[in-house]
């Protein structure tokens, strides 16, 4: 067989089963053996951005890798910003990126491009196949790196796809998350029972898992410390019958005070928090001077069984104290953020998958979720914005018994609405609410900020969206996808509950104030 | 006064007076810089990849250089690949790439990234300015440089923007092109006297030059050499009163077929053709074995004057033989791609500029239009799809006295899609053309040449846009642009015809066989 077929074969047989494709003419080799291998399935993208953001969501659904495929370092550089959003949430991905047949690679081709750095600047693993006889058991490599490293990318020659001689490669054994050490859980516990004020902070693979979550509850209600979880996470697990979570605020002064007076912050899964962005004369940092960090597990680590032991040792009496079941009521009259927020909060559907690229939009949300049906978290982990449609895109192939919540600021929408046409092809069981306020409304606080924004109306133009206002109704139906618009929170809890209801994609442009 | 606006007035004082924009948080000194210098015009994007290639537009019809605003390394990727074309195409742009401020970059926070490895893979020149006192005559320097490598990238640490500190620099001087020695032109006209069929193979430049394409056809009349250009090029003039000019095909066989024994290739700002892409038992260029290849002008050197000074060597008496002015008629009935031909030939405007990234569509397009007025003609340089519709808008903003016809195919359209919003938000008097044939048709072809065409049912739907359809009219409409749909040879005329006797931006859907 050529080397695109046992190269998929190889992907499949270690459990990676979908594709999500934008093809060129140097991967048709690999395009055409799909038709050879019918469990490998693949999802058309209409942009390399829509791939690599389905790759990153559905790798934090189903905890395996999906392959992407990209052509060459065009295709790859257009997916770069949502392997960014992936690497940082450590979601593993495995990126089949096509390149330029061996002997054409030095005749500097139009397309020929530096490939390697680009996918170095995201890349955990990197190599680029060298002969079909290599090319499978470069592909079980690339698999089991992901799991450890995140991102993987195996550059493939159009060449080394269509020549013969290749055969399938078994999986490669998986290698356990690495365990933390019984006399580091003791190191904490001893700090656990100081007394003095704590932080037990909590993030990657700790925050989406329900057994982790009762045993920081138990850790919080046997020694006092507080519990708090990374502003934005990978996967949070959520709702009622958990203990109660705060995220740490974003904008930096809020974050600072979350944290004063803390002398001691127990980092697990998570890493020390920095603000996400410098600003004149604040602190990089929301930790105390005073406080000193300790590292219960990395990011990487087994943090779950981590935080298990450490509820044994710390406080092996103690019960969590749980969220009760408990949802808002539906609001009436404005259609504000907060009437927003209450109204997902009222009808969010059990075992919902919410991804949330809401931004400025989200007042309250965190809040009046809380008691919600459990229900995943997805957040936007690495700043890079156009994450959420193709997250949702990726979530819901991952999880097609599950519905999916997109709620999703209006701005950064428009960097990936593309996929709202993948969604309408697979007939994703996907629900996107634009948060419509007719800006980039978070960087309208920052120019004020900045001390701009009162008659600076050149800049504040860069900043707005209208002249001409998006139409997201018109978008979508577009691509194929129903829509609706709300103006009012009646109208939105409606079309809300009317788009859970049906199966496949809908949007709700929900019209927020900025806009009207 | 601050880095920013020290920066801004820098290149407005250098020329560069138009910014292409997608800031976030890092950039905001810099937008509120706007407010201090008038002469800057700030364009927005929804997207970075509008940015660039909006940038590359601009760089092409304007001859010198935009700058764009792109926000950290994540900001930068999605601007990637129209940066990509606009290198190969040897068109300058300025990037402003904002970064984390100074102290704040080694805090490792979300959107930290390899930004100086993304930068270098498509920079000719590249530099991180460190201190408020140093970023003017960085940027004088990135202006200057563009000039000669094409892309300059600025990165810009938020406090070197912030800080004060800072004075505006002064232009750098240009430095013209290199002259070709006059031996050079000897040995070339050598070659052409010689009588041994010679191709003199045009780009760069000399394509973009109505003085170098006269003298070329003076050339070619005087000693028999045939004309030829190079597949893409970054702008060529094309029209009645200029010497034909026939592109190298872009099939490989075609190619091949279009230089069989020619004995000399001369290159006058092109370089020596290679194919796109590699295939199985292809060689990897047109240009045969016993062909030996002549450099009259390398890209970068003056090649406008080069060929000047060989027509007054090699063919001092000789005069060009000119196409006469003429239109195909209007055809009716079915709206082939070959019709959509004719009508764009019979209506062209006066002194047009066309962006061309009508890939499988443009059916006799070159011959059709060959005898219109005299228009430019941008081509899609670095095979990185997407770069059509941002194009346009650059074009639009260097050319605000001409019209813009962009002539589009669908798959490549929905890349930076969100380019329609700036177009209605500035009012570009560009006009769109949708080839809108439903599939990938490249990549089909691509398909059956790999012979998996046939019965491949699941390789074929990673090729085709349909279930759904693309509307392109709910698309155009819900980013502000009037928009119309055509199903037939008469519709598209009189919807084109419209289109462009009406200012501000018009799109038309063309409907094609391979849609219905």
């Amino acid at each position: 067989m050529n080397g695109a077929q046992a190269l998929i074969r190889t992907l499949v047989g270690a459990g990676v089963d979908v594709c999500f494709a934008n093809p060129g003419t140097s991967e048709m080799h690999f395009v055409a053996a799909l038709d050879d291998v019918p469990e490998m399935r693949g999802v058309l993208t209409l942009f390399e951005g829509v791939a690599t953001g389905a790759a990153d969501g559905y790798a934090r659904m189903a905890g395996k890798p999906a392959a992407t495929l990209l052509h060459l370092g065009p295709g790859l550089a257009n997916g770069l910003a949502n392997l960014h959003n992936a690497r940082r949430g450590r979601a593993p991905v495995v990126n089949v990126v096509g390149d330029h047949a061996r002997s054409h690679k030095r005749l500097d081709a139009p397309l020929e491009s530096d490939l390697d750095a680009l996918a170095g600047a995201v890349s955990g693993w990197l190599r680029r196949s060298l002969s079909p006889a290599d090319v499978a058991a470069d592909a079980a490599d690339a698999v089991a790196e992901s799991a450890r490293r995140g991102i993987a990318t195996l550059v493939l020659p159009a060449d080394v796809s269509w020549e013969d001689g290749a055969e399938p490669a078994p999986p490669q054994p998986g290698r356990p998350a690495p365990q933390v050490a019984p006399s580091v859980v003791d190191d904490v516990a001893a700090v656990l029972r100081s007394g003095e004020p704590t932080v037990l902070f909590l993030g990657g693979d700790v925050v989406g898992s329900e057994a982790a979550l009762l045993a920081a509850g138990q850790v919080a209600a046997g020694t006092g410390a507080r519990l708090m979880a990374e502003t934005f996470s990978a996967r949070a697990v959520r709702g009622a019958g958990l203990p109660e979570l705060t995220k740490l605020p974003y904008p930096p002064e809020m974050a600072i005070a979350a944290l004063v007076g803390t002398r001691h912050l127990v980092l697990a899964g998570a890493t020390s928090p920095v603000h996400f962005f410098g600003y004149p004369d604040v602190p990089g940092t929301p930790v105390p001077e005073d406080c000193t960090v300790h590292v219960l597990a990395a990011p990487g680590e087994d943090g779950v069984a981590a935080v298990r032991a450490l509820a044994q040792v710390a406080a092996p009496d103690a019960r969590a104290e749980l969220l009760e079941a408990s949802r808002p009521e539906l609001p009436t009259g404005e259609l504000t953020p907060r009437a927003m927020s209450a109204v997902v909060g009222a009808l969010l559907p059990e075992r919902a998958v919410v991804v949330d690229e809401v931004l400025t939009s989200g007042v309250g949300l965190a809040e009046l979720t809380s008691g919600a049906p459990r229900h995943d978290w997805l957040s936007l982990t690495g700043g890079a914005i156009g994450d959420g449609l193709p997250m949702a895109v990726g979530a819901a192939v991952a999880c097609p018994d599950r519905p999916v919540l997109a709620l999703q600021a209006d701005g950064s929408a428009m960097y990936t609405i593309q996929a709202l046409w993948t969604m309408a092809r697979e007939q994703l069981d996907v629900t996107v609410v634009v948060c419509d306020n007719g800006s980039y409304a978070i960087l309208e606080n920052e120019l004020s900020r900045v001390g701009a924004a009162e008659d600076g109306k050149r800049a504040g133009e860069l900043l707005h969206l209208g002249g001409p206002s998006l139409d997201f109704v018109a978008l979508a139906t577009g691509m194929g996808v129903p829509a609706t618009r709300a103006t009012t929170a009646e109208e939105l809890a409606e079309q809300l509950r009317a788009a859970l209801a049906a199966p496949g994609p809908h949007l709700v442009d929900a019209v927020l104030p900025g806009r009207r």
